[in-house]
């Protein structure tokens, strides 16, 4: 249940409400709005009458929530939500294409990467600072180093970028020196990590886990906007599954359902999706096709040098024939209203 | 490992060549074909040593095969198989549509719903007269009634008709009223059927098992092939994995692999694979988008009292979008050379 | 719904009680039973009213089956099912071991082992005449000549013998040489089959396929008994996940379940289960711990020469040592009542 | 690679070998041990030519190592170990029974649940202070108020205390008041998590994530003996399938081949691995069959209105038979030698 406030009630009206929702036995949660206030009720197991709160002084109406995740939810937030970086506008009509290599490498073979996607069509960069991987004795990242790089990145290539946190304890630094914070796929359960990136209140582009369903995905969601931070991405980018074919199980079912059920952009990775460079722009069409909003590929000038993922890494020409796939695509009729 | 016969080569030399391979310890298994005649070495668990068999009169040459499907393989067969069903050309450049009800209902409405289909766009039309389901308790199809339908339709619509077989001993009759016999996910791997169809010798539609590996799908052609029918047309209609979002999880990823490794025709169904009415076109774009050679869809002029799978059936202004979506998709650059 | 007549209802107040399920828009089925005739209530979605039903003349009780399943309910047949073949009795409180190799092989080989398992304490002994494999190049079985062999098993050894049947055509002489009838993992939708085997009657071991839900499972029995066969054995032997640490995932969480829900008897093939040779032993123990009535296992007397599923065949000796394990098992507490 | 050093050999001989080892391209791992040195070869990809580093003064021999896990694995460790916590020994030929509720609860309460479960056999007591949780308005844990009620029971009940630590910033915090850290299935990955508690040394029982393979949950061992920390005990508490008919998937097969390839302790949670009450003894029984150095429980003494996990927890009486099945496979023979 949401109780919606009219405009211009009073935060007394606001605390009574609040107040009758804990007599109900539940907990009320203040969702903040440029323009309207909304109070959600929680902790209920079943529907919630609404016939005593509706009576309440400044009430504008009630409206059910049927699905344990609110605040992500069209029933609370009708309209689609366009997260803006820097100009980008995440979420809108007009795909979003994120690029990079995995890995942030030297600072002048980074640059050029940069440099290059953007002339190729790239409105964000990405490349991990931190890396995690499976083996304590693989390449972890560059750490601070990356970090600098990126920060050059954004000021000098003039592309807003992204890049992956992996703790609590680094969450602010990395902050300081990215525009995008990236919650992986590993940590996508990682909710001390989501409640600090709750409270920080950058953009977040929220992976979904492995073997999570759409529900735990869109309630790790939650998580970052129960903390007061509207500003999260969804990104798709492979499913573990029986199959051996290709690294991950692309779940392309899953876009236009997050899109119908949620108001937040939703992003896809088809690099890690199908984990193998001659399958990208394939994939990345479809994912385009099924209604994602963007794409997040890994670009390299040299991708079998790249430092990690070179497998699944292609080279700007590729990336430029999907950016002409983006062209042909505008055509086809808007599949949500 | 398969040995090319030269053009005129003589009976005489393919045996001496089977022979041969008997001798080193394998099976020859001969591969008919209109333009050459190859000899296939089946039984090696390695490499086979190809020196003896290259000296020996009438052999072109000796052509490795790595895997163990061979006469599926692009190593055997490089060029794309172009499956002819009436003038339809399945694997061709041009996405190819089935669409129909999921069963045979009524004479009427079923030719009603194949003419509206035709009309809209469809190459094929698809309906079962046979119809596997979980529960003995179930519909179980319209059985040989259904299949006059099918032969009306064939006849009065003048569109080419596949339907679903299910056991061996009713193969023979299924084929002569329908064109292009459908093997179900559930009978992918009934190698006595697939032996059966290899023999008949009709285009076979062979839908991908639940939870088969691309191999073993692969090996499934490969049994139809290897009985001298190579008129197969490969369906992706979804997997089974630990999503609860949608019926199946339907797997893109393959597609574009299937048609690297292999030469046939593949298709997809977004009706099973996603199994949701109102995500149906997007995931069909999305197919068409990763290189289906087309799409299987469940079409009815009144979706929700389809005898079926009403709630992933979509209604016939649905399809017609998507036949305009196809249109603007063929823009999109070649992904295959 | 389950309508049971009192002991000697006349056959026309059955039909009288049909004709009423008719009239209400269901369909009744009529279930044979050595004590009580049932008609069981199929074609509803949601619950039956009884009351018109209870008053019927020869209605004992009407029960109310809540599962898509009825015959192989508990809620229909509370008691166990025991399945007795050639004086073993599968489903009671001793376990049951099937054993043998994965193929029939040659005469005096395969006796030899008939002799050995016997003597090393197998109740039952499997080999497969009829070899469905992924690939056609690979060994087929012996076919009739094996059916020959398991023949003389039968009289020969004097154990009773279990053997795959793959398609309907076959069925009728299969059942002539053996005991009990397997249906394959591969098998375990094919309606055609299950239906052949419904009307046979012979004792069948039907085995869970690799991606089947108990649920699927379970209705591929209720084909079985619909037909009027209730000597149907459960087998579960893996499924299919994302791990790739063994051949399948043994799920052993299914058999207290199956247990619960079932009458019929659950046996347990860890060979294929887990499918290498040196971790048969510890999961043929925790199959028994679960709750297994048994377990059916690939035993041979050379195993490294077997002709089919070398490595998870193991040798007399470490069945031997199972045999061991079923005696100290025997002290656990019963789980069922 | 690993390269042990003989007893007595001097850091000298150390240096030089590790120096060896970096003039090869690549990274030298200290290792320590009590009764000799070892010195792993990290970062090559296929093997490592010993010849060079064999004939170094102080070398005793050069072992191999397939595996991409080193330190986890038996061919560096061929003992098993046995992690000692408080004079309990977990990895010994006797089966660790751990018990206790999902969540700390209030402090009168969770010390009768301890003083419960000890008497009736446990030898650890397990509950949970921070609880993470799919949804933000779940119950999170008590937090440090339960952290100081594992102190109390610790002390009072005279019983060590397992606990979950969710994030790097609050490890210490918890090591302070518990005697083994949990890392719970979500943060299998969090590397940063697993370096600090690496580093911090105390015992730690790792639970295998969801979707882990084998070789992740290994390589996550990995991690904390790479810091210098051996205390690992390793817990599967099932994976995620298709299955709809229990919360996870127990993965018994798993249990023997991480105790072949690994010398860590293995311990197995049924009452997540199951999900379902009444269910949990079946498969606490099988684990022990399948060879683990023990079970891992949610216990209380009044089950329905546990914190959390209420469904899944059973009562002292269950968990005292469960003891008894303990008696009982107790007299099978050893699997491992």
């Amino acid at each position: 249940m949401l109780v919606i406030m009219k405009q211009g009630s009073t935060p007394q009206e606001c605390n009574a409400v609040e107040d009758a929702i804990r007599r109900m036995g539940f907990t009320p949660l203040p969702v903040p709005g440029a323009n309207r206030t909304a109070i959600c009720v929680t902790g209920n197991r079943g529907p919630v009458e609404s016939a005593l709160l509706n009576q309440l002084p400044g009430v504008l109406e009630c409206i059910p929530v049927t699905k344990p995740y609110k605040l992500v939810s069209r029933e609370v937030h009708p309209d689609d939500t366009v997260v803006e970086v820097e100009g980008v506008r995440i979420g809108s009509r007009e795909a979003t294409l994120v690029a990079g290599p995995s890995s942030v490498e030297t600072e002048a073979r980074t640059l050029e990467i940069a440099r290059r996607v953007k002339a190729a069509g790239a409105h964000l960069f990405r490349a991990g600072a931190y890396k995690p991987h499976t083996s304590p004795y693989s390449f972890q990242g560059l750490g601070e180093e990356g970090l600098h790089t990126l920060s050059r990145i954004r000021d000098d290539v003039g592309i807003p970028v992204v890049s992956e946190v992996v703790d609590t304890s680094m969450a602010e630094k990395v902050s300081e020196h990215v525009d995008v914070l990236q919650v992986g796929a590993r940590s996508m359960q990682n909710f001390a990590l989501l409640k600090r990136l709750g409270e920080l209140g950058r953009p977040v582009l929220l992976e979904r886990g492995i073997s999570a369903t759409l529900e735990e995905w869109l309630m790790a969601a939650e998580y970052l906007l129960a903390e007061g931070n509207p500003r999260v991405i969804l990104c798709e980018r492979g499913v573990r599954t029986f199959n051996n074919h290709s690294r991950n199980t692309l779940d392309l079912n899953v876009v236009p359902l997050a899109r119908q059920i949620s108001h937040l952009p939703v992003l896809v990775d088809p690099s890690h999706g199908v984990g193998m460079r001659d399958r990208v722009r394939p994939l990345a069409r479809a994912a385009l096709a099924a209604g994602a909003h963007g794409l997040v590929m890994e670009v390299h000038t040299h991708p079998d040098t790249a430092y990690s993922d070179a497998q699944q890494t292609i080279d700007v020409e590729t990336f430029r024939g999907i950016v002409e796939d983006v062209e042909v695509m505008r055509k086809l009729a808007p599949l949500f209203p």
